[in-house]
């Protein structure tokens, strides 16, 4: 038996998430399936850092897998992507791990990027690739409200009503706001977030941007508590889940 | 009568170029259509300011259309994006324009970029949106070699057999390569372009990418005044019309 890590980018449209699901096709189906070819058919458990939402991307995901042979993790890559195609996943780097890495476990550190398209006209290149928001923002204010929300806090205003986590306490890491010409991003990295977290923060930031709240708007919406004091949730084809860092990275 | 100066956004995929054909959806038909919508049922004429091939896409086509009736321009653009819908075009600016303004005749300078995507894994996120070139491409070469183009030159190397241009000499004001991360960008501007001549440049730079070709080679390539003396035309995926300059800009 051997433990391959794998750094997997997947285009979410389309799909139902990271997780298998009965009601369509799923990233972990995907992997999973492709890797059966490797594996004398027996299709591996693939665990993930991070389960995303159905029509959520990634750049970065890391999964897990093991496999009955001990390949070279070049052939591990260059064979899943083999089977991969024409799917929407692809195996970017794969490397083999000590059986002591857990892809979800030993992660460290989780990093987003949430992508605004801030124009007049819709999106064509970047349909389903990013959230298309036409009325004006202030990508500064956007960043001081977001400010309001790094540290360590009681995300309950931010977290899905089906979030399973055990507490609603985390810290953020950071939460930036930038503007580039017509596109604006927010990066955030935590050790983990709450269900639709980075997703909820997002929908608050953007009415701190169109100037309906201020920052302190934003701290009242925070110790409320209250998932109905915070803003809508944003769409899920801006969210990128970026990467992940583990010990020793 | 009111001339339009519509800036136009397209996803190249599925389509059959710029131009009106039997075989297939276009960029000219799906704008012609939408603004007839505008104009009492009656499709105007779209001038574009270059006919892009099957596959190519743009950030900042332009184009001109004549409607009867004299609307604010925020209103043709809105309009227009309206009736455009699903389809993969949108108009990022319009503007209305003397009669004197061509979208073809008026240019002074055309440009274009290139996205190759260099890894070994293929495209997902970026599928139909670049070149994937998995051996590994030197750019600071490609850039070097690309210099040899740079200038006024007969560039019947690069012209595809079915051109209709009235000559093959023509000034390259800029051809730029450059590394970012996984991507290498080809910039290139001119007046005006050779059916495929920049998809058959990039097809040659990739050579001396490749260390297969030196910057020597590309000149003796261009010397030779005969398509087969220069490299294979890269994919139409690749290419983005990025913009056109006129007078006064």
């Amino acid at each position: 038996m051997a433990r391959y890590k794998l750094t997997v980018e997947y285009d979410g449209t389309g799909l139902v998430g990271w997780q298998r699901q009965d009601n369509g096709p799923s990233v972990q189906q995907f992997l999973e399936e492709a890797a059966a070819n490797l594996n004398g058919g027996a299709p591996p458990v693939a665990i993930a850092a991070g389960r995303t939402d159905a029509g959520v991307h990634a750049m970065g995901q890391v999964v897990h897998i093991d496999l009955a042979a001990d390949y070279a993790a070049d052939r591990v890559r260059h064979g899943i992507n083999f089977y991969l195609r024409p799917n929407p996943v692809a195996v970017r780097e794969c490397e083999q791990v000590p059986d002591s890495f857990h892809a979800r476990f030993s992660a460290r550190e989780r990093s987003y990027l949430y992508r605004i398209v801030n124009r007049r006209a819709p999106l064509v290149l970047d349909a389903n690739r990013a959230w298309w928001v036409p009325k004006e923002l202030d990508a500064e204010a956007m960043n001081e409200a977001a400010q309001r929300l790094v540290g360590h806090h009681d995300f309950t205003s931010f977290r899905a009503v089906e979030c399973q986590s055990a507490s609603p306490v985390k810290t953020l890491d950071e939460l930036t706001v930038t503007r580039q010409g017509e596109e604006i991003h927010i990066r955030t990295r935590a050790r983990s977030f709450l269900h639709h977290q980075v997703r909820n923060m997002v929908g608050t930031l953007r009415l701190a941007g169109e100037g309906k709240w201020t920052a302190d708007d934003v701290t009242r919406a925070l110790e409320a508590r209250n998932r109905s004091a915070a803003g809508a949730t944003a769409p899920a084809c801006g969210l990128y889940f970026v990467g992940v860092r583990y010990d020793g990275d």
